[in-house]
């Protein structure tokens, strides 16, 4: 439930405000360098800070307490861990009784009967997917001949086409909405070469069912498509079908996203998923005092992302990284000794 | 692989061509009056035969060969199985080695090296979704404080609000479309209510997970959203964000799609899935021969539905309902005997 | 909970005195002529009617449902089943408020609420393991490089060394307890050659407890033991521990029954099974009619044998081929196209 | 792998002479008073310390990094760690090139290709066993119904059927092993009271698969047998079979071990595991050297457990109580909030 993959697993841990986040890796073959540069970098990626994001700022230095010996992995569980130091709570304790408009409160309480660590989104927290990203690392660093890219091609209404987004009219967009203590959604896309033909699971375990499992885990997304996703319902099949050319499989367009019958066909992998605006802002919302049974309101104090789809890409990638790795093991097309 | 579900586990087995399609179902809760007639009812919804679907009739009788006593389930598993009478593969022997654009063959060769049977698809068919739509319907009769119901909202390009399907522009672009030996997209909505406030598992098995993973199993599907899906990419968060207006969790507007962090907040449950247009038409299509390496051209003759989404509303329940009764389970919120 | 393995996935279904009994093979690798030779052969060797089993008799004639296409696997799930012809349920009806000693009745009633099909032990019949040998055959067809050979060594008290059994003092002991309308216990050996070093998965998937689980998963088996199994319990270290002989860690003994860690060393493995007599006697025994909820006697007619561990052998190859396959596909030493 | 339970899941983790080992306990029921107390005082169980037992002292002290809140569990995973501090790992270097007798070294290094970590048995040491305890801890306080005890039975020949050991003559056999550099093997008997009728999981997950499939995950065991275990081959059925004396399902004797179809009788579970001597002995021991190819012979030094089943009955207790609360969560006997 907190753990994804079956050769290579993934199980999340910790919470926002607790003393740590991480993730524990089991099934890592043996014999890896351990990426350490890549996991810094990764995770420097998804840090916070630049326009946009939330003022809260953690080191996010990678303690690794087991797996690795010599510099390289050796086949047992590798737990990595993430203090948490900047952590303010002061503002959610006002806030336990009246659920968050759109956040996990309200259904986190019913389900978790108000024991559940309510500071700063605990376990619900974006800050899990720390672990996420460093597990994504050592995923790509054997995934040697894919190359998983992901970045945001829209936000806030604005086509962002390529880098940098100082060009598009997004930094306007993105201002306004800091202004109005208000927040932005966007849409994220996911490009991965190299991804071998038949690689995926009959039936249940088609490539799109793992990697939309894995990316609707991610907090905020709701949406995944592959291809020509929901522009497909106002095509033809002859304008669909994509005509194969040569023995490769390769084909002249791409609308499949790379995946027929949920198996890879040798093409570009290709999958968007739609961000929703963060819920935590600074407007006022209406919502309900559970203790009172009233309705009453609220304004979201504390340190916010104003889109969080501009930390979402490393994410992405980490998680469809951690899903291919896990597809290559069970076809056995990836070795348990490196 | 073919299986999915924890507790209550349905797994897919057969081929078009071979002798028989069906489901076994294990973990069923025992007690259960067997459905019989909503199992039938369910297999005529899915049924081919009207305008836009295929040619082939099969009589659909399910054979339940273990697992009810004396018309009640017992515990034990339960098999299904669907005999194939109207199977006609002389077109297919042709194809062998020229892989349908768009469809599972190429992938499938790379997976399987030519030993997967290639007759209507095989093993890939839509046909195997005849189990689980019994395997639905038995998941529906024990979810009895719950309704789900899909329906086809947009279908070449068309908005189709409601049902009869004729008062809408739609049966002209079908006759179109069949004329020309085409294919149409289109888009499904599924709602269900009475999902209770804290259904769902922490981070990796999400609400959202668990259904996009099962409908990105079925044939066709390209796309998932929940609640404003795609479109909340262009939303702010004061715009997305659902206020709570009483204790239960009722909210006014429902663009989270009855889901936060995961997991139910008591409102309606709302997703739409992408269909993108049936693969097999009879209109010219470049492609490969296998043997050759050489370019060339096929039209799939057979018999195929024109719009194989017309077919799917009563799929996609079932499979949200697998889903759904094995999250049940899982919270101990359903009993293993009835 | 009716499956066993991760990779090569058997599923057991069916009642004794149902339609059918059989199993649902998933993740068969493709590509593999299918053995129905073996299979035939295997279940002769199942079959009853030799002195000290049942007067049942069944054709146990295979029925391949699926994943078989020109007679080679094609990847997809194999289903098998055997059909019940000779199923006498006369004499379970007035059993059925009276659970037989040490039988699954009253544990059964407890579990799944009198909805069980009582009859012939339904589910929980020793014909189940049909299917299981069937797919064992399969499996052993896969291992081409072990041999797995199971035999009685000890039964009713005496110990039978080798065959034939007529030539030790079984004969006569068996024969008295079939005069006597009881039955015998027994205890069956297993060894396979050729399992490659390093097979095994660690801690909790150790291949004792991948053994272990699928053989006490069989009926009537109360103890499992490696190598020198309990008799080490009465061994110092220095005459438990095996020397190690040569580079290819070949041991000078094996009490460690060829695992060590939990994890293949290269010798032969090495296990035992405890084989209770069977529950079904004709003598007189105690129980409580539930309905008066007064003790009572019952001798329980039918047909029965008075050794099922005669048919054991077979099943325990079966049982653990199934197992060994599954953990050469986890450890990438077996590719899924053969 | 590294991973026992499907509702609680505990995965263990660490080496014994790297940073840390521990346990990751997920699933576990929201609501529970955390047992610190509870934990504490098992952990003070499993300590060395005593005579037979390695002179290794670490303090135990559970580091609870996550899970916990207000002094209550959350719902959201445990992670528990303890700190290695008294690890000396010189005497390992010596011996990375000649595998240990009957230890997991030779196994390791075929699995693994040397990149394990090889001091003190990395992740194969025992020490691993301080995570299971700490989960079992918690897993006892959940089944407040149940009552767990294990103790040694028999150790190096001798029966001990009561405390104090003392009183046996177990001490003058220990003391002439530790004397000798040698080590002694033993019995531990489980006993559950409390275990409902109608627990465990049909066929393939019987209790006595589950109780098995963990106790051989801990280091030493060699077998398992459950009731009258193998002592049943040398019974009648009429002798074997336990006659029922009420409705509540109580029987007359318990050969069965309160288990019968793989499913809970209601009676007491009894099960018996055997637990090899210590592979680690200071007597010297031929084994190869793998960089010479050649015969050699090694004396273990360090410090050891000259009866590593002193230290075993409180973790049998940990590894059944986590899988019956596993199985109390499946079967829905209980709540997923306390």
């Amino acid at each position: 439930m907190n753990t994804i993959g079956r050769m290579f697993r993934v199980s999340v841990l910790g919470e926002s405000h607790g003393k740590c986040v991480g993730a524990l890796i089991d099934g890592c073959p043996a014999g890896l360098e351990f990426p350490s540069a890549l996991i810094e970098a990764e995770l420097g990626r998804r840090k916070s800070g630049a326009k946009g994001t939330t003022a809260r700022r953690e080191s996010d230095e990678p303690m690794v307490m087991s797996g690795v010996f010599n510099g390289k992995t050796t086949g047992a569980p590798i737990l990595i861990l993430f203090e948490n130091a900047d952590a303010d709570s002061s503002s959610y304790e006002k806030l336990k009784n009246t659920p968050r408009p759109s956040h996990a409160d309200f259904a986190s309480m019913k389900k978790y009967g108000r024991f559940a660590d309510y500071r700063g989104g605990g376990h619900f927290s974006g800050r899990l997917t720390a672990g996420i990203v460093a597990a994504g690392a050592i995923a790509k660093s054997l995934l040697s001949k894919m190359e998983v890219r992901a970045h945001v091609i829209e936000a806030g209404g604005v086509k962002i086409n390529g880098e940098p987004m100082e060009d598009s009219g997004f930094v306007d967009v993105l201002d306004s909405a800091i202004e109005e203590g208000d927040s932005l959604g966007a849409i994220v896309e996911c490009r991965v070469s190299g991804v071998p033909a038949g690689l995926g699971e009959p039936f249940f375990d088609s490539l799109e069912s793992a990697i939309s499992h894995v990316a609707f885990s991610l907090p905020g997304i709701k949406g995944v498509e592959f291809g020509a996703g929901f522009s497909c319902a106002r095509m033809r099949g002859s304008e669909f079908n994509d005509a194969i050319v040569d023995a490769s499989g390769k084909t002249s367009t791409n609308n499949s996203g790379g995946i027929n019958g949920g198996i890879g066909n040798s093409n570009e992998l290709v999958f968007r998923v739609a961000v929703r605006p963060a819920a935590s802002i600074n407007k006022l919302q209406e919502t309900v005092d559970l203790e009172t049974g009233k309705k009453t309101e609220i304004s979201i104090g504390g340190r916010h992302d104003a889109c969080i789809a501009l930390r979402v890409p490393v994410v992405l990638e980490a998680a469809c990284a951690i899903v291919l790795l896990d597809m290559m093991l069970l076809e056995g097309k990836m070795k348990r000794v490196v």
